[in-house]
């Protein structure tokens, strides 16, 4: 691969943007990759395990000259940390972000673009419950989604570069409006956490089970949501409260739902479980088919390390 | 390991059922392994692939001078095959299940087992989402748990005959009285299999997102979902049925949970949303420790097939 971008900048060295650096080292893809983190820890941190070429003590350090700018800051950061860069962005800059949000950070970040600079908004549908500094692996973006919500009035080319970077990461890439991008990503990601977040929190408070039965009798089901209730508390915060229409609009949905299933258990209705069971099967056939997901049993039993492929 | 029941049968050949064929072969624990399935494909699958040492056409002679039988049909169909089997049993013979639910089926077979039968009612906490008599491998019960509910009178030594079996197949036996297991699995299975179904449900319902928006951007909330809302209809439709109070009751608890958060996101609570999430965080740490997970990233990308360790 050859270099994409002369200088990259993250902003946020979590594990998205910590992913982004090794992904970009191990392809060849920025000439510099430099780095920003408002904490002194995550900085220190970044700086011993060498995350980027330069990691930098001020916002202003890490984005001059930089021809890409990368906000991996939780949603609801995003102006403030567009704010203090404006002034400092090179001309003909490329800034993109990777929150899970697209409308408010639109509606957060874009009043501060400086006239000359590009904005592409972007989301990597790629992560763990893991996060911080050291939770980035190079492979974490390969053969995933990563949609980009471009502006009507966007740059073509602007945009068709930051795509390279991106599929040269291993991604792939589709266009979206922003908030039709919400309405999805409200059913696939951010309701299913609210609701995991939800059964993790009864579990905890019920007293006639205790925790330890919780936890050493965690069989598949519960398990899978501890894993997607570990995720970063901040993160998750902003993203429900920067998508909350959409967000309430499912749960709304999904509380129906459940009670009608109550309902058919409580009225002892099997046909109506059986049938309802048999559907939703079906769509994790789609799933598979669709290559999002494999068909081998797993349930976290897996040993060994960081995925590899 | 030597021998520790001359004769099992396994009535039922699905998943369950076939991975303690495979594991008892593996481990040389049974004399003999007699196999019935109540549809003729899946007698004839069970005898293709040479699931069991001999698959009968009959309970009858399944069961003959078995000393273990192993009840591996769904929940709802644990009675009537109990009625059947019962004149045919051997004296002194073991008779245990693994529904996941204990008190109905106490209620079910108990009356049924003639004098001088033991009856250990029990409960492998291990599956995956496939089903039927090719889905098992032998090492599904390494390192899970296998719940044994006996009752107050039960025989000492067939229990620990039984244990042996157990362990031999590398699961980790408890003891537990049949209703607070029954609690316990709503927590940690049933309520969240029943919830996981719901938001598969929701997303199948919702005209606005098409499918293929849903498959193919179903990020790791989501996906864990439609992997858990795969499993097979029937099991599920009984479990429901026959542990409808306690999932009722967690199901209950679980919507309220729910609308405190989702109004916590309407009145934009941003406090009360982070410390419920810190919360969860710590559970999920508890169940790495527990030894019930691994703490590496995979969300089902881990290639390969079934898992070995």
């Amino acid at each position: 691969m050859s270099v994409i971008y002369d200088r990259v900048a993250l902003i946020g060295l979590g594990l998205i943007a910590g992913s982004m650096a090794l992904a970009m080292r191990q392809e060849g893809l920025a000439g510099e990759v430099t780095g920003y983190a408002r904490s002194q820890e995550t900085r220190d941190t970044a700086r011993e395990i060498g995350l980027c070429d330069r990691v930098c003590d001020s916002l202003a350090e890490a984005v001059a000259d930089a021809d890409l700018v990368v906000l991996a800051v939780p949603v609801g950061a995003m102006g403030e940390v567009m704010a203090e860069i404006a002034p400092h962005l090179a001309a003909g800059a490329t800034v993109t972000d990777v929150g899970s949000v697209k409308q408010s950070v639109i509606d957060a970040v874009g009043p501060y673009i400086p006239q000359g600079v590009h904005f592409i908004p972007g989301h990597p549908l790629a992560g763990t419950e893991h996060s911080g500094p050291r939770a980035g692996f190079a492979t974490l973006f390969r053969n995933r989604w990563w949609l980009l919500t471009p502006l009507p009035d966007a740059d073509p080319q602007a945009v068709a570069r930051l795509d390279r970077l991106i599929t040269a990461m291993g991604a792939k890439t589709d266009r979206m409006e922003a908030t039709h991008h919400d309405l999805v990503l409200a059913v696939t990601s951010h309701a299913p956490h609210l609701i995991a977040y939800t059964m993790v929190g009864v579990a905890d408070h019920l007293r006639r089970v205790t925790d330890e039965e919780v936890i050493q009798y965690s069989a598949a089901g519960f398990r899978d949501f501890t894993r997607i209730a570990a995720s970063d508390p901040t993160m998750w915060r902003d993203v429900f409260l920067h998508n909350k229409e959409a967000t309430l609009d499912i749960l709304g949905r999904f509380t129906e739902e459940l009670f009608v299933l109550q309902r058919a258990i409580r009225m002892g209705d099997g046909q109506h479980l059986h049938d309802y069971f048999t559907r939703t099967r079906a769509i994790r056939r789609g799933i598979i088919e669709a290559g999002q997901d494999t068909g081998a049993p797993d349930f976290g039993r897996t040993p060994g390390a960081k995925p590899t492929a």
